[in-house]
């Protein structure tokens, strides 16, 4: 542990987290995400929710201002679907870490996974809400 | 995840708690342990407290009753410090995991650590309570 | 062993399903297969037979349930060979850990070695019986 | 799987028994024992019995005839405890698979796992009886 | 060494036989093939002839009968050479291993290294007669 | 690069700082420490002085507040040498950096090497003042 | 630390470019850059910025002289910008190091990144100047 | 060292030149050569040139008596240079080498590369001369 | 394969036989020795016997003349066992490779096990003679 | 290759050199020492005398001033041997290479292999003068 770095931050994700660069992205992935499948770099954070998570990441990761939206979240399989309550926590967890307004794209769920593949890393968590999935993409400083 | 498997217990976490033997010993860890330095194998469960877990642990985990004692606990440093409350814890935990009377010997820190050592795994959770460290020593089916 | 764990179920087998995700395939594959051969991720399960280690499995492992059939068999070579025995074993041991009815779709040889390729992993056993293959689909809890 | 190798014995298992020279001993261990503790090399056989691994085992091991016993079991821990009744079976799959009187020697519980964790390598079954662990000494051809 | 085992075969080429299945194939190669180069899994025999490998072998490897031919040699490169008499060897050697006719079909030595390349293993013997390349391909028990 | 993360932390050196636990120690040694040669976990920071270092690392670090004496410095060979200028430089830093005091004990240089030996980790940098070596010994949160 | 080797010369940089062969790049890449990302072999240099590395390198490294320009720069995204002033600071280092004219070409964001990927390694630093990554190939000595 | 084996020849060279086969092929690179990046199995020599090192392969390695020409040379680029002295050496010595004629074919600068990458294993000496590069291939005993 | 290199030796063992030095021991085992479990580096040899290697090994291989005996033989085991008869086929083959007399020391079984452990190699035969085993010496060149 | 270092420092060797500190450690060996055998850290040379090398090492590495004798050479065993040539060619490379007189002590031939042992790394050279082993120890810059 150290001064000022949540605990739930784990000292390998801490490590990704410093070695992405511009416009590369980072799945935090519910509890039923194929992961461990689809990962080129997998950090496990089983037991753990997605808001909290997100949380201690965006205290440190900057988001990408060069592209319309650097948050992408796994569309509903049915359009008549009501929206999934998270993507309102997500929406009031992004607004309160940065003082500039964020778009949450949606991505088709195949596309989700093609796009989860080329990501530099998947968290896995257990968060077991519906369409929780959610890809960061990192931004300069 | 499996049914029936709590999600706080990694898939990583499962295979060293199947591994382990009669005799057996698995430390878990408060966040300042010096658990990476000493473990012979470390399991992380960075964010978690410890009675989370140890909850999850003992709904697999039989203790070992051929000894007089299979729970350690580190020893408070000053013998006139009260009995930290999270014993007491560990102690409901313990009773509503085992049908039976469990003991729980203390142990002076220095030989904490020694024994920490020698244990099959250490897992590093994120607990802040003070002498919160546990050892537990498995036993047959 | 572990309380609750079947003893056919290793270790490193515990850990694969609980790594797979919603959509991950695993084969249960007889000893004439080509496991070792075709196997992304092989676990061996020398000396077993395919229902006693498909029983075990269910117990955990949820079948996804938002394809038409969760479950796939290897099609006889010849069309006019009578339905393999063990395939009336399967459903029954589907049957008996589902509360709802799983389909078993089959699979043409080649096809079925193509998709043995990309299934998470392969579970090497010693059964005997013909037509015995099987590849379970995971869903989500 | 090929002609005349028994189906529980794996390929890691054979190489195993082969790599052995005169003198190694192998540990066939059940399934409370710590071998993945004490194991120089581990070789798992989860959800096997021992009688049915030593039948195959002996089929192609030589037992060390050079000296008084090369069968060790552990000894049982109250003097006063019957003969285990699996100790039996073994000099019974002992009788069959050689042409000469075999001894078994007994040794104290912790002298046992010493002398384990000196072994070539440890056979983790999972068998249930007590006193049921066995190790064998290989002899020349 | 073991009961019952020739002592040409290897315990690491007793553990690729047994590992692999239905329609795998084995490439024995004479000491000139390039087998380092083309080997997924490269067996070494250094200072061995191939006739006395595949006698070993075959008491042990079933070949495919599903096929028309599970033994394949590198043709002679002029269609006018006579036959080399290493075949002779082995039609004698395959006869004296199973108790049906085993076809050997025969193949381009350019399409032979592509097939080599997919083998699950290749043997580097020190064989050297002409033509003496040969490729098994595994069958069911 | 993350948000409120200084640039002079390489990823890996942050990991190992959030690894290290109660007690645990780290050296952050000059450009002339036979550092390679002594560590344990060696943490590369060439063409880096130690007081930027030093500053980097004390913002998240927590010292041991339960010995009398959390730094150790190399103490000079020749005891009528002047005080090297780089520890009242460090004595700032520490000062800065803490809201309590911090001694700094010396240790013989053959001693000291003996103690970098069972560090958690050295940083190898190239500061090139004398008797610049200095063991931070972490504290609890 | 050796005589006439710049301390921020790693001993990972410093056989990494004696490794390098004719037409061989190497990229020193800014701090937002994914150099983990994107490296066939990654060469960390934390904390550093990019004209101190560049003529620590150009000391040793000749460029290549058999192309246009041995010298590639990442284009400004709009062509209104102003030239990088970094640019103005390369060009003085490249003739500081060389007797003759070194040309610089530039290349579209996308396109140098493909052209990263295929570089022998890539210089991870922490140079926060906008526009400032620059290829390195290698000439002929 | 060894009785008549040239201590120019280092272990892992000549491991190399024995598990080599009919066909493979073996590139002697000079010093400026991109050997690193294009090697499949790299042999560095540095601080030799080419002809010494040559002299001593020749005397174990048998070349492709099968093609018209075993023995490659890289194009000079500017078709009226003057043919490079080094390859007289060249002849020389394989005239030496050899009871028979051995032809040394041309390939053109980017072809030599590519078929450098396919090589067996590429030697990285230090040869300065003009146009050295040599790539041998393997012929039968 | 390589021209006057005995096929017997395998590209593994000729590197091992190069890399040894003055004093350096290498173990020729029978097939009964527990070479796997002793060796600190194992050369397997599987098929042959020892004296058609040991003729290809002291081909390459000075013998130690520093020493009184720079072969060592295992002692038989009771006294009056007549000489066994391989010794004198070592004794010959010993002669034939040298041009000075050899002479050859015996040692009791125990500590011919442990000098085994600290030998450089041993290479595992399937020599089926009593008292087989010989360690060789290496000399200087 | 780079601009002004010699071509017989490998790039291995280089950072081998960077990586040691002071009091650190390097023997330059002879053809028939037992380098490998003894060697932490093994750096081959082979085909090179050691004059040449030693050669290129002293104009990077600085000899330890610290101490009475920074290099160490192997005492002749027979006392009454005249002193080895060769020192003579070392005594005037290391005047050349410093501005101040270095002292070469000698070890006997027993003691010299235990620090050897201890060395930071050991270069395998083929030089073949008597007594030509050499130990450097680093000092600072």
């Amino acid at each position: 542990m150290l001064k000022g770095i949540p605990v739930n931050i784990s000292p390998e994700l801490m490590k990704t987290l410093m070695e992405m660069g511009h416009g590369d992205e980072i799945v935090i992935a519910d509890g039923n995400f194929p992961a461990s499948n689809l990962a080129r770099k997998l950090v496990r954070a089983d037991g753990h929710s997605i808001p909290e998570l997100l949380c201690s990441i965006l205290y440190f990761f900057p988001l990408d201002t060069f592209v319309p939206a650097p948050v992408t979240l796994m569309q509903t399989v049915n359009h008549d679907e009501e929206r999934p309550p998270i993507w309102d926590t997500y929406n009031e967890i992004l607004s309160n870490n940065n003082d500039f307004s964020i778009n949450m794209e949606q991505m088709e769920r195949m596309d989700f996974y093609e796009r989860a593949k080329n990501a530099y890393a998947i968290i896995a968590t257990s968060e077991s809400s519906l369409y929780a999935n959610i890809i960061l993409k990192k931004g300069v400083i």
